[in-house]
């Protein structure tokens, strides 16, 4: 019966991340969350202490379905530690982030929600810092080149980037786009850095 | 009377502008608007042919109000042309531009409007691309160093850096932020493009 549940309570949460996407913060209640679940009305709010309560669920599991596959992680274990290995790992990220779309249009929806909501703010702020570290962290157990600044400015840059791309996609064109990433990593990992 | 309705019309894009960041492009109604702005409720019905006039108006008036001030271009124009004037420019910009809090709020909320919108993806798609260009042009006139890629990497950085400080200010420390400008320009904008 856990399991069920669990089972039903992710669904539900991966319905919030489609309203948010699709409907803004504003949109995202219990009934359209229901709704996208295809669940009856009444269920969201058995499974959710509040909407705070689904926003943040909604934010971790963004996180969680972002993260690369075990094969990515294989061969980037195998790969040489060089910058153009830098840049096909930077490839690979903005490519898999923009390819979930309505999970970064729903991050964004909850950044802006953050700004009216302090509960909601104070779990982002932890859940992105922390993603932060982690990133640095795995940099420096990698063995690629560049320091924690490149790790910092390389979220910066790529972060814009994805907006851009998901949002106004024919701001830059894609093949602007793959040059802007190689610029990024050639730039910023600077080769005093290399170990 | 054609300078009153203009003197009208403009409370009303910024009152426009105040409740996209506070509500969401969802918040923004003509009724909305009239209440921020104080005038009797059918006002902004009369001046904007449709919610997307609205939206587009709002968006124009913030790069507007975002333009440096005379004393600034001024300072601008009599500054060495070496990178460490490069580091003020974007320090000032990030400033300047992170100031004005619900403008930015404001533009963020209408490029995800935006993804449900094609006549406001079509007009801010233009206006933003309008906006890389000038500055890469605007770059290439001052004699600054760096190339025309240092710009749109600067522009990718920087906007993410305040996306960051108005959505989740306490990601990174202030200080944090004064150094990861500072690295963005010494890294970004190459010795070897100095002209």
């Amino acid at each position: 019966m856990v399991r069920r549940n669990d089972q039903r309570r992710a669904a539900l949460v991966d319905a919030a991340i489609e309203v948010l996407a699709r409907e803004g913060a504003r949109g995202m209640t219990f009934r359209a969350v229901d709704t996208e679940a295809g669940v009856p009305v009444g269920t969201a709010s058995n499974y959710f202490a509040s909407r705070d309560d689904l926003f943040t669920q909604a934010g971790a599991r963004v996180y969680e379905r972002l993260r690369p596959d075990e094969a990515t992680v294989a061969r980037h274990r195998t790969a040489a530690r060089d910058r153009e290995t830098y840049v096909e790992l930077m490839r690979e990220l903005v490519g898999r982030v923009s390819s979930f779309r309505t999970g970064y249009l729903a991050l964004l929806e909850l950044r802006l929600e953050a700004t009216r909501r302090p509960a909601l703010r104070k779990v982002l702020t932890e859940r992105v810092r922390a993603d932060v570290d982690a990133n640095i962290a795995h940099h420096e157990e990698s063995g690629l080149p560049g320091d924690a600044m490149a790790v910092k400015l390389l979220i910066l840059a790529l972060n814009w980037l994805i907006v851009e791309q998901l949002t106004l996609p024919d701001v830059f064109t894609e093949a602007e786009r793959e040059r802007l990433v190689t610029a990024a990593v050639e730039r910023i990992v600077t080769a005093e850095d290399t170990p």
